[in-house]
């Protein structure tokens, strides 16, 4: 097991890598503790949480809406919950969204921690302190930015993880790669999904490693004044079109990825050769990398998104391949340059990476 | 006008005392600001606010709810609201908890300022911070701690407020005088609700007053860890009566504190003649000073309030009058010490002073 402590403005947060479920039980006390997780996560270790309380709610990003957080308020009121529970998220994105807003509004904030069960979850969802719900189709529109006390991970819920789910997660490893990382980059492209999977060593490691990035981004912009908005690379497109067209996080973002690698190539001098690589990236790791998409209705989501700043957008370009730029792109031009992606998308093959 | 600045860990907040509502659009620009209001106000204000965007929600502690934060999200998205939009909320402790606690969550956190139009508002629930919704018949047990940018108070928005409202803000005006401000106590004592009303100058005075009393109280213990605590005087019966008996908030916790008292003289050395000062006081400011509650229903909203920490209550008592103190009190032994409350309750004469 390996501990490191991740120090934010506000708090510290201890990461334990590597570590067992066990241990959970030595750092909060049983007793003061709520679990809150999915059911699915719920009725498959059904076993290993015996003798702790759990709320469990239904799984998926279409849950992931304030009236869950209403219905996980009732039950804490029913266990009777007060400022010296301790909230444990236990899941993916979802729920450790779900359980840090809930914790973080509960009796005006008490204490949580994340047990991260999915790749994407060990890589960014945890990670950062953002936390909320949708609201409809926009998504994150309600949240808070409060950290956990400490992050557990326990790879061997990994096991259990469906392989769409090991997908999903590697787009935000390849997010870090394009903005932050092109030595990971290589990686990636010498490695396979399969080959991460089949081998427990050599993802922890790339867990670890990822997590860094994250950490390093975000501890030195805690609320997004600079750096941390580099994070959202493929994440303006990818959040208008992920609630309208119920695509998984994942291939939302390697959607917006490659249009995001277009529009570089278009306004940033993003060179053609390095947009094919990133485009060959995320098809190696089974994600898809267009979209025939209504331009109208995605357009209307993409205006109420957090990074609209008045009649700007901030939007995430690539210099070159691991090194991220944000820009201030004017909506009228924005809504150009995702006109001319799209036609790009629509004279794309059809293929089982397309949607 | 007098501008004071209020300083609390995470920020200052600018105080605009005696000033005039026209200062507002000095302050921010109404292009990007939105006023959150009730109806009555948005009707009887229609002409102040011409030119200004409103969203007005229904009136009263009942509709401080979740569902109503919900309606506030869907009007700011028809708005396109984003990250620079700037929230004012104009009214009484309803409206600052709800237009307080939707800026803190939309979009992870936008600006927001108050214009707060009632006692209550302007000597209590503007400043400091907390801000949130009721669940049901629990007090506000959703919510946050975050600032304002300033507050503005123009005394003129009293002209319009109800008799009713004038007597509500009084219970908390009396509170401070009994933990924290003996003089204050014999100034209340000396003087009446109309005197009050009828001098807008001592009214002023008495509102500058009370705001540093709950600023200096709230800027060295801005989490709630120490000296805050004292600011729940009366408030913890009172919660767990108002919504039960949909009593307004200051005759809820005017039972709470003459509660408080008795229990004072029971277990604190707080001498019977000091009581008997403080429930005159009450009775000479409107308030009712007992309530023959269903203990039962009262105990089981009471284990849910957020002084209760595992197995007893931080509770406060009078030494003297002007002096508070936090005593933590063992669950079993508050709901004796309520129960033998309730019994003097049942004996009080009914009368117009009674509920």
């Amino acid at each position: 097991m390996g501990k490191k402590q991740y120090k934010f403005s506000s708090k510290a947060v201890d990461c334990y890598f590597d570590a067992d479920f066990s241990l959970l039980e030595k750092l909060v006390s049983q007793e003061n503790a709520i679990i809150i997780t999915d059911d699915n996560i719920a009725s498959i270790y059904k076993e290993t949480f015996k003798g702790w309380k759990v709320i469990a709610i239904k799984p998926g990003e279409k849950n992931k809406q304030q009236s869950t957080v209403d219905h996980v308020i009732s039950e804490l009121i029913k266990l009777q919950a007060d400022r010296e529970t301790f909230i444990i998220g236990i899941g993916g994105g979802v729920i450790t969204d779900i359980a840090g807003y809930t914790a973080s509004v509960y009796m005006r904030g008490i204490k949580f921690a994340f047990l991260p069960t999915t790749i994407l979850a060990m890589v960014d969802a945890a990670i950062g302190g953002k936390n909320g719900v949708d609201v409809g189709v926009y998504k994150n529109l309600i949240g808070t930015i409060r950290h956990p006390e400490f992050l557990l991970y326990d790879y061997s819920f990994l096991k259990t993880l469906p392989k769409e789910e090991w997908i999903n997660g590697f787009a935000e490893i390849i997010k870090h790669a394009c903005i932050k990382d092109a030595a990971m980059f290589e990686l990636l492209a010498n490695n396979s999904i399969e080959e991460f999977q089949n081998s427990p060593a050599k993802v922890a490691e790339l867990i670890k490693r990822n997590a860094d990035i994250k950490y390093n981004v975000v501890s030195g912009d805690e609320f997004e004044t600079g750096e941390r908005k580099l994070l959202n690379f493929g994440h303006t497109l990818g959040h208008a079109i992920e609630n309208i067209y119920k695509l998984p996080h994942g291939s939302a973002i390697s959607i917006g990825m490659a249009a995001a690698c277009k529009i570089s190539e278009t306004i940033n001098d993003f060179s053609a050769t390095d947009g094919k690589r990133v485009i060959d990236l995320l098809k190696k790791y089974k994600l898809p990398v267009y979209l025939k998409f209504d331009k109208e209705k995605v357009w209307k989501v993409l205006l109420m998104d957090k990074k609209k700043a008045g009649d700007t957008m901030n939007f995430v370009l690539l210099n070159k391949i691991g090194e991220g730029i944000v820009k201030q792109i004017r909506l009228h031009q924005l809504k150009e340059l995702f006109n001319q992606v799209r036609k790009k998308f629509a004279k794309s093959p059809l293929g089982d990476l397309g949607v």
